[in-house]
């Protein structure tokens, strides 16, 4: 996959690209970066990329020919066009399943602005997709397009090995992850549960599928409307006291 | 502001923190990050910081005794204890209120877990908040940490200078953001509305309302539901063929 970033900041991508998954990815040849200072690419003598919003206001907004003239270079003459992603607040919220119909394409190109406002026609004519991580305030869009990458590039076939089970990966198997304990069994007076050291391996199937549920209903709930519950889920909640949820 | 993250991967945050905003808030004495590899405080001959996971499984968990020992070394003897902040799929999600809440901290610990689980132990007794940055797989809990710092440190007073307007701030205001424009007023063919180049303050100060309400109960309608409408804005909505949210 080949993956490029328009910034203003490309030091910032150093530190997280060249560790862990996305390192092994590129070493592997899975995943190649390309992180680009869209202002190479101003046709201004002062190399401008921003200027005044129409209509006043503060704050600058991006000018559209930096963006249009990189991502149309970056391109190239490929019959398949790149997705040619927007990090902004007003773009649809990023989920694992966003994750996954990106991984099935060939180039990702990620358009990272800072501080300033993009001017409309970029969204208009350029971007295929805009896409917000999170309703938080950010400074840029570089920790965002950092945030795609590593989901992205993590799901690429061969990428992660053994070593790097997914024990975290609460999201794909619908509910949050039950919890781990590991030795020693009793640290300054906390223990690890008894179940655990029984070596009774249907008992411990049993605890963690339970606690799963138990951790997926107390902490986010909206997660069961997207899931299908087995009778035996549906028997535990009612034991607990839970409403059995009806599907959307 | 004191921030420190604990991480097997330092050397992911050097370009985050020495960049942009983060590096300002730095230089003027408003944030001070410090970014501690807690293999350091591993007791054990190899200093390993994981284990096998009691019960049988894939995967590894880290271990409590190196991460409490970190925490509680650098939680110091201050009177007011620390928050100590793990990063997980099973956190609450974060969002700009959490954000707001954090900001009043003095001092901020992040724990990142890497591939591994956290031995239940760990949240159950040194953590304060499990939050997650969304519903979505990340390697480890680095991008995560550097999300809620840029979140949180561009909240101090005086961080934000005027240069860094915030025009990007949709999720203080309660709703998107309007489009934004700026010089040329023909690209490529593309045009700036008129209303923007009328000089006339308040059809654009209107105008902008009115796109932002639209691109707001257009492409993220459940932010309403915490927003108080104008009578004027009730009325477009109305005009437009929405219905008018209920508050919850």
């Amino acid at each position: 996959m080949k993956i490029d970033v328009l910034t203003l900041f490309p030091e910032m991508f150093e530190g997280v690209f060249g560790s862990s998954i996305l390192k092994k990815a590129r070493e592997k040849g899975s995943a190649e970066y390309n992180v680009v200072n869209f202002r190479d690419f101003a046709d201004n003598k002062h190399q401008t990329v921003d200027d005044y919003p129409y209509g006043g206001g503060a704050g600058m907004v991006l000018k559209p020919q930096p963006i249009f003239d990189a991502v149309e270079h970056l391109s190239g003459k490929a019959v398949k066009k790149p997705r040619v992603i927007l990090l902004c607040p007003q773009g649809e919220v990023f989920t694992q399943k966003k994750a996954e119909e990106f991984v099935k394409e060939d180039h990702l190109i990620f358009v990272c602005g800072h501080y300033e406002g993009y001017d409309e026609r970029i969204r208009e004519h350029v971007v295929t997709d805009e896409i917000s991580i999170g309703d938080f305030v950010l400074t840029g869009g570089e920790l965002g397009a950092m945030v795609m990458v590593d989901s992205i590039v993590r799901l690429l076939p061969g990428v992660l090995g053994n070593e790097d089970s997914p024990v975290l990966d609460s999201f794909s198997s619908g509910l949050l992850e039950h919890p781990h304990y590991t030795r020693p069994a009793d640290f300054r007076g906390y223990k690890v549960p008894d179940v655990l050291i029984s070596g009774n391996h249907s008992k411990i199937e049993e605890w963690r599928e339970q606690e799963s549920l138990r951790r997926t209903v107390t902490r986010r709930p909206d997660l069961l409307n997207d899931y299908s519950l087995s009778d035996r889920q549906k028997k535990w909640l009612k034991e607990w006291g839970y409403e059995i949820p009806v599907k959307r």
